[in-house]
C-alpha cells in the first residue's frame, strides 16, 4: 500500500473517533500544540535552514524564500494563532434547526465535522500548522500535501503536533503529512473519494486548477483573484484616488488586490488627464486600453490576455466603459468571482453593481482589500472561497462542519 | 457552435437578468406556467404516446414505461406541484448576517441565486417540470438534458414552459431543454466549467457515479441509498417487525428504502427463529450470513456484494453483528451516508450510533422511509444529497441558492 493509501485510510477511522470529541478535548489539543511548537523551537528552525539551504542551492527566488522562512518571532506568531483558536466558538454539535413532527419524530439538524480533509499547498510551512489546527478545532482528520520546497520544515512541525497530541485525548494521526512530495501522491489525492471527503487547495491559480480539473473529490475552490473596480460617472475624484491607490498597492501579492480598473469614459473625459498621472506618480505601472493610449503613448496597451490577468505585483489593467451595465458584462467576463467594487455618488447605480456582479464580495466606495475572514470579524479563516457552493467568500470553522439529521422515534412508520 | 454550447451561453446572459427579478415576478411565471400545462395537455399526452410507442418498439420494462407515462390525472398532479412553490417562502434576497464594522463599513451576507445549473436526468417527464419549476422560483436559469426515452415529451413540456414565460417578465430561455440526447450532449455539460455552476444528476447510480467522476462543474450529488437498520441487544420485537416491514416493503423501488438488516447476535438468539419467518412470511427475499444461514438453509446466502447493494427491491440482506460498534463499521464500510436506523431500547447506544454513523439521516426506533422533503416538513425537493458540501439530506429551495457578501462604505481603505 502506498503511504498515501495508508495515511488516508488511517485518517478516515481517526475521523469517526474525532466526531464525539469534546470542544475541551479539542482546545486542550490546541493548546497543546501551541506549546510544543516553541519546546521545539531549535529543532524547527534547523530543519527550515535546511529547506532554505537548499533552496537556494536551486535558485528560488527571494519571494519563495521569505514564504518558507522561519525564525523565531514567525513562530510565536503561529503559536498565538494556535492558541487564538481556543478561544473561537466551536460549531461542532450545534443544533440547527429542531422539527417536531405531529406523528412524534423529532427531527434535529446538527453540524457535524466533514470528515478527512486533504489540504494540497506551496511553499508557506505556517499553512501546515494553520490547516492542522483548523481542521483539529472543527473535529476533522487531515492530511497534508506541502510542496518538496518546504519538505524539512512541514516534517518538522507536524511532528512536533503528533508529539503534543500524543499528551491528549486525540489520536496523534488526526494530522498527518504526506513526506513524499512527488507529482503522484497529489494525484493519488485527487481520486481517494473512498476516505476523503473534501480537497482543499491553497496556492496558485495554476494549483487549483489542476486539483479541480482531475479531482473526483468534491474541492472547496478557493482563491484566484482578478478584482476590478469601477469608477462611476459621478465617482468622487479623492475617493477614487484613495481607493484604488490602497486596494492596487497596500499589498501587491494577495487574492483582494486589485487587478484591473474600469473607467466611465465621461469620468475620464473630466479627470482623466489628473488622474492616470497620479496613478503613475504612485509607483503603479499601468496597462491601458487604445482610448488611454492615445493620450498616454508610454503607457503599455492592453491585450486581451490583460483583462484576464491576475498580476499580484504594483501593474494595473486600466479599460474605459460607457456605462454601468458595460462594466458589469466586463466583470462578469473576465473577472474570477472573488472581489469587485463600485465608485459611486449614485445608490441606485451601486445596488444594481452589487446585485449584477457575480462575486463573492461586492463593493459600494470601498476597497476589495477588505475581503478577508479577520476583517470581516470572522476570525481564523482557511481561505477565501470563489465558488459558489457550500461556503463563498472568507471561510470560517463553519465551512469545515458538514450537517446531518438525527431523528427521535418511537416506531414510527411511514404511512 | 453546438446546440449545449449556444444553449449554456444563453443560460449565463440570462442568468444575469434572473438575479434581480422579484418574488412577485417568479411566481407570476409559475402561475403562468402551471396554467400553459393544462392548456396543452393534448399536445403533451400526444407527444408522451410517441415516447411510449417508441418504448414498446425497444421493448423498455414496464415499470420504466410507466415512468415515462403521462396521462390526464398525472398532468395535473404536475400542475399542482408547480402551484404549490408559489406559496413556499422565496429564499433569494434573504438577509445571513448584517455585520457593522467600527471603520463604518456594512457587510450584508445576502442569498442569491447559484446562477446556471444543469440537470441531467432519467426517464422521468415529471421531473422536467419540477427542476424547471424550483429552479426559477430560486432565480437560476435552468439546462435540462433529460434521457432519449422521454424526449418528445421532454421538448412538448419545454416548449409548454417557454410559451408560458413570453406571456411574464422571465425570459423564456430561463428553461432550456438539450433535444440533442445523444452521450456527446452530457459529456459536453460536464466541463462547461464557464458557463455552468453546478450539475445535478437524478437517477441511476450508474449515472450520478458518470458525472461525479467526469464533471469539472461542481455537482450536487443526490441519490444512492444502501440503508440499514441495526437490531440492537435491547430492541421491542414487535416494533422491530414493524419498522423492519415498513423499511423495506412499504416503496420498494425509492433511495430510503432499507436494504440490508444488521441483527445484535443476542437478540438474534433469542428471537431469530421467530422473526426471520416473519419477514419471509411478508413476502421479502432474504439473502443472510453464513451463521443465519445454518439456521435456515433454504435461505440465500450473502456474498461480500451483497452487502454493499441496492436492491430497490423485495430483496434484504441480513447479518448478525457482535455490539453496535460492529454495526457501525459494517455501515460506514458499506453505506452510502443516506439513511440509516438503529432499533433499541438503550439511549446511550442511541446517541452513539447517531454520532458515529456517517450518514444524512440517522434514526432512532423510527423507518428510514422518513428521509424525504415533504416528510421533513421543506415542502419541494430537488433530491436527497449524500454527500457533505453545500447541502445534505433533503435538498429543498435553500440548496439551490448561493450566498454573497454585499458590502457598503464611504471611502473605507485598509490599513
Amino acid at each position: 500500500m502506498s503511504e498515501v493509501l495508508i495515511k488516508a485510510k488511517k485518517a478516515k477511522e481517526i475521523s469517526y473517533q474525532l466526531i464525539s470529541k469534546t470542544t475541551d478535548e479539542k482546545n486542550k489539543a490546541l493548546f497543546a500544540i501551541a506549546h510544543q511548537l516553541l519546546e521545539d523551537e531549535k529543532d524547527i528552525l534547523a530543519e527550515n535552514a535546511k529547506d532554505l539551504q537548499l533552496g537556494m542551492e536551486k535558485g528560488l527566488d527571494s519571494s519563495v524564500l521569505d514564504r518558507i522562512k522561519l525564525d523565531s518571532q514567525r513562530l510565536k506568531t503561529i503559536h498565538h494563532a494556535v492558541l487564538d483558536l481556543i478561544e473561537l466558538n466551536d460549531p461542532i454539535g450545534e443544533k440547527l434547526d429542531v422539527i417536531q413532527k405531529e406523528n412524534g419524530l423529532e427531527i434535529i439538524k446538527k453540524r457535524v465535522p466533514l470528515g478527512v480533509i486533504g489540504i494540497i499547498y506551496e511553499a508557506r510551512p505556517n499553512v501546515t500548522v494553520d490547516a492542522a489546527s483548523l481542521t483539529l478545532k472543527t473535529g476533522n482528520a487531515v492530511i497534508l500535501r506541502g510542496s518538496s520546497s518546504a519538505k524539512y520544515s512541514n516534517s518538522v512541525l507536524v511532528k512536533s503536533i503528533q508529539k503534543a497530541l500524543r499528551t491528549t485525548t486525540i489520536p496523534p494521526e488526526a494530522v498527518q503529512l504526506i513526506e513524499d512530495t512527488s507529482r503522484e501522491t497529489a494525484s493519488e489525492l485527487f481520486v481517494l473519494k473512498e476516505y476523503l471527503d473534501v480537497l482543499i487547495p491553497r496556492g496558485s491559480k495554476a494549483l487549483i486548477d489542476t486539483v479541480v480539473a482531475n479531482a473526483t473529490v468534491p474541492v472547496l475552490e478557493t482563491g484566484a483573484g482578478n478584482c476590478h473596480i469601477f469608477i462611476d460617472e459621478s465617482a468622487d475624484l479623492v475617493m477614487a484616488k484613495n481607493i484604488v491607490k490602497n486596494a492596487k498597492t497596500q499589498r501587491t501579492s494577495v487574492c483582494n488586490a486589485t487587478e484591473s480598473l474600469l473607467i466611465h469614459s465621461n469620468w475620464y473625459e473630466k479627470y482623466g488627464t489628473q488622474f492616470i498621472p497620479y496613478l503613475i506618480g504612485e509607483g503603479i505601472q499601468l496597462i491601458v486600453d487604445d482610448e488611454i493610449s492615445q493620450a498616454f503613448p508610454e503607457l503599455q496597451v492592453a491585450t486581451v490576455e490583460d483583462w484576464a490577468t491576475e498580476y499580484l505585483a504594483m501593474t494595473l489593467s486600466v479599460k474605459l466603459v460607457q456605462d454601468l451595465s458595460d462594466s458589469i458584462e466586463h466583470i462578469n467576463k473576465y473577472g474570477t468571482n472573488h472581489s469587485e467594487a463600485i465608485i459611486t455618488k449614485d445608490e441606485n447605480n451601486a445596488q444594481i453593481f452589487q446585485t449584477k456582479v457575480d462575486a463573492a464580495a461586492v463593493y459600494h466606495n470601498a476597497s476589495t482589500r477588505f475581503t478577508d475572514g479577520f476583517e470581516f470579524g470572522y476570525s481564523a479563516e482557511i481561505g477565501i472561497s470563489t465558488q459558489k457552493l457550500h461556503a463563498r467568500g472568507p471561510m470560517g470553522l463553519e465551512a469545515l462542519s458538514s450537517t446531518k439529521y438525527v431523528i427521535n422515534g418511537s416506531g414510527q412508520i411511514r404511512k
